[in-house]
């Protein structure tokens, strides 16, 4: 198989051995694989596999065909579409997936668009429901909503029925991301403007939340999943006693085999349906050849896209 | 009726006409009243009664007799000792109080001790347990551990089977904390031997949180409930979103009448029948008659003390 291979900061792609599944493990023929922020931090050196993942492979979602499953598999998986999230190593022709963490891509779903869909979707998900405790009719500030994370979150708080504040730092996505289910769109200067919020997603960090933090409602979530803007906030505890706020955050890449299921489960249910019917999809904003990858990092790393950038795979080198 | 009456931040006594209870509460006739930090901030005219309250006659917790009750009051309350929290006047010789927000006083348990129980018992047990999730085998952090409500959540914790750290400015108060169930006491300036701690009880408030925050266990619940020690602090979000820690924060006296209810209900069947059985009680500092209210709060307001201030109400003129 062939591999993105990450050495000294410097991504080239090598041949290696295909590997075998382990019992309860599955072999995926990758045919695409999106590419995520956390992504750029790892080719810094600034945030490695976890144990049990290929260290030196970056990648941690993909799409493509089951072509080989453990002796302990007993579910019908061969040949069929999936995505999903690994601890590293997708960005390669063949990854190996704990059968667990699969999901089915609907027939209608191009490769390239269920290559872009795991990371944000299952992040998502987890942080506004299972940590926010998102509910109907609530309003929710999405905090960094032009990323691939928050493009996620607009469209899931948009089909929960929740009222979506989508807050950018500039208009230039405005009108994409009101397209996707977002009531009201801000810049980050513009927040003065916002009412009060039952959650908040912050995807941004410290900056974005100093600011956010004063508009929050009575038994507010704040979910803190991303930092890029900074991790040092200044926070007065009088605003978390006098609404009674809950201040939570997480990383999904570092939980365990049994937890990523859960999560793994709980977008089967609850997404993978409504992105079936169309209500949810995944907009790309550029495709890159895996052998180009380090291009389509450097592309992601210049900001101000809209959009998951995917690598592809070909099928010719597949087999 | 005498009352302690504030006015510009002058505490007098003064005679008041005995009031009525509404139809759903009950008049007792006061025996003894704690006072607590928050009163201390309402002299000052910075923490206002919230409304339904006497604005001018300060006090939160009571013990006393009931000797009226309203017409929708159908339990036989009468005469029965009891204590609790209410939103302001409890410094007097009779006060109004909620029908559902009576504890009942265990019989050898002394009035002086009663009159300290209910706002620090109720506060500690709804930010440990109900908020905090505290569980058996857990370790939990109480920072402030000297004042009324550290001294409740020590004993408290300690009843549930946590391991307890108790954190106080000093040494003075170690040994009595030890004595009440702490396993561990530290001053502020020895944190850095902490362990990690499953739950984070704080009393003081930004200083102390922040060398706090930095021994959280996985999944770690912080809960700030007293910001004494300053608001403001600098909080790493990395260390939430590494730890998956909660940060959660409250005040009791701003609650609804039927959240109230429910802490009370909550107290009533998890602490009380401890209290019977002496597992739990009340240190006492210091004992003022209710003339005396303002040389009590100049005491208390010294600091240093370990135990309640309580203000005391003779039998004489409650007739």
């Amino acid at each position: 198989m062939h591999v993105v291979a990450l050495r000294d900061q410097i991504l080239t792609l090598e041949e290696r051995a295909t590997p075998l599944p382990g019992p309860f493990d599955v072999v995926v023929a990758v045919r695409a694989a999106g590419i995520n922020a956390a992504d750029l931090l790892q080719r810094r050196g600034l945030y490695p596999a976890p144990p049990g993942w290929p260290v030196d492979v970056p990648g941690m979602e993909f799409a493509g065909l089951v072509v080989a499953a453990g002796e302990h598999v007993h579910e019908p998986l061969l040949g069929r579409r999936v995505c999903g999230v690994v601890g590293g190593g997708a960005q390669a022709t063949h990854c190996v997936v704990p059968a667990e963490h699969l999901l089915f891509v609907p027939d209608h779903v191009s490769w390239l668009e269920a290559g872009g869909f795991a990371e944000a979707f299952l992040t998502a998900h987890d942080a506004l429901v299972t940590q926010g405790d998102l509910a109907r009719d609530e309003h929710v500030l999405i905090s960094g909503a032009a990323g691939g994370v928050g493009v996620a979150a607009v469209q899931i708080a948009h089909a929960l029925g929740a009222r979506v504040t989508a807050v950018t730092r500039d208009a230039t996505h405005h009108d994409a991301l009101r397209a996707l289910g977002a009531n009201e769109t801000l810049t980050i200067d513009e927040l003065d403007q916002l009412g009060a919020v039952d959650v908040v997603l912050e995807l941004v960090g410290a900056a974005h939340l100093e600011r956010a933090i004063t508009h929050l409602a009575p038994f507010a979530r704040v979910v803190v999943i991303g930092l890029g803007g900074g991790a040092r906030m200044d926070l007065d505890l009088r605003v978390v006693m006098a609404t009674r706020a809950r201040l939570t955050g997480s990383t999904l890449r570092a939980r365990s085999r049994e937890e990523k299921a859960l999560v793994t489960d709980r977008v089967a249910h609850a997404l993978v349906p409504r992105w079936r019917t169309g209500d949810l999809h995944v907009p790309i904003s550029r495709v890159f050849p895996l052998a180009d990858a380090a291009a389509a990092y450097d592309y992601f790393a210049q900001g101000g896209k809209f959009g998951k950038v995917i690598l592809a795979v070909d099928e010719a080198p597949l087999t």
